[in-house]
């Protein structure tokens, strides 16, 4: 009976903003600023955050993921007819650099610390923020590379981005898990080559870009029951 | 004292869809398919067909807009709740080849023909979906061309789909006014270097991409006001 063997998996690449740090706090806090309107703020947020990277990285127009971040910011309030003042702009770009982990996110990466699986952050978030998240959220020494984009010049899906991880890891795509909440992040990377994990915490649908994530889920949870029988590598 | 002349237009290029021609149909019909859920089905729709032309294009993945714009809908209604049919699909799909003209596209399209300014559509339409639509609406031979970025293989904006201008109207992309009601149509094209008119049906705020059109309105109308004092060259 032929049975595909499980790829060996010898690090781990987790998106971060969403799969292992809850932008939750954002709606929250926006909705603290402009009552009743802070989640239709932050959703319009998001998708113009992502609107710009795809846009400028197909115009060759990059900018670090902060300055999209802001302008996004910057369009979303005026879209809305939101009176969008200095200091509530600064306080909502600050939150960024202190989102919290999620619960089951904190306990997989304690778990796979302890198996001694290399780990990384692969992100559009630009050094000073990927920096700032992981030292306030005291996950310093966690991860063996915070990979930002922002080295090559464009961001996610374009494959100069995913090329981070198999360069920090040394070894091939297919031996990484990349870990995503955003299903077209997972896609991407298994397009790229990358054995892929969605966690789906929203619950939607899969996007049909014609290539399906290796794994899914709806928490890390799930990212370590696929990771733990693949960590040693199959009997030839 | 100095002024910037007006640069001379020698060509102009429209985006197709919502610029050229009405959507609005696409939801009136889905309203119909899924009483009450058509708006945001249609909305839904259409972000999905754009999300899905970025992501292929950055990753190298290109499909034909036909078949991304098939898929986005199998996974918008599936995001929705909506048990989409063959037949509801089959019908939303040829709905896209008979969009009506908008009233001010179709005056201008006539004004600017009796002016001998060459016209063609650069859109990101596969070549039948633009054959059929400009056939359905009886405007052969009103454009020189209908240019699609499916023979570069890559969606706008990617600097390769906008060099189809220059390269069909044999001027530079400056020379040429590309008109678009999607604001991030125009200010891509900017960025590749056309003079650049953004309609701006929806009355929406600019993005924030740090280049704006060369001319902003609400019509087909003040495109016309735009371009008739550029078309004659200005005196040295």
């Amino acid at each position: 009976m032929n049975t595909t063997p499980a790829l060996p998996i010898k690090a781990i690449a987790f998106d971060a903003y969403g799969t292992i740090f809850d932008v939750h706090s954002i709606a929250k806090l926006a909705d603290r600023h402009f009552p009743g309107r802070g989640a239709e703020l932050a959703a319009l947020w998001r998708v113009k955050q992502i609107d710009y990277t795809r846009l400028r990285s197909m115009s060759g127009r990059y900018e670090p993921f902060s300055k999209i971040t802001s302008d996004a910011l910057v369009h979303s309030a005026r879209a809305l007819g939101l009176a969008l003042g200095d200091d509530h702009a600064v306080a909502l770009m600050r939150q960024y650099d202190h989102l919290g982990v999620f619960d089951d996110a904190a306990r997989a990466l304690h778990v796979l610390r302890n198996l001694h699986v290399p780990l990384a952050i692969l992100s559009n978030g630009d050094p000073p923020m990927l920096e700032a998240i992981v030292s306030n959220n005291r996950l310093d020494g966690v991860f063996a590379s915070l990979l930002s984009v922002d080295s090559v010049g464009i961001f996610k899906t374009a494959p100069e981005a995913y090329a981070l991880g198999p360069k920090a890891f040394g070894c091939a795509a297919a031996e990484i898990l990349f870990v995503s909440s955003n299903c077209w992040d997972a896609c991407g990377a298994a397009w790229y080559g990358y054995t892929t994990f969605w966690i789906n915490r929203a619950g939607l649908p899969i996007e049909e870009l014609g290539v399906v994530p290796a794994g899914t889920g709806r928490t890390m949870d799930e990212v370590l029951a696929f990771v733990e029988p693949r960590l040693i590598a199959p009997a030839a």
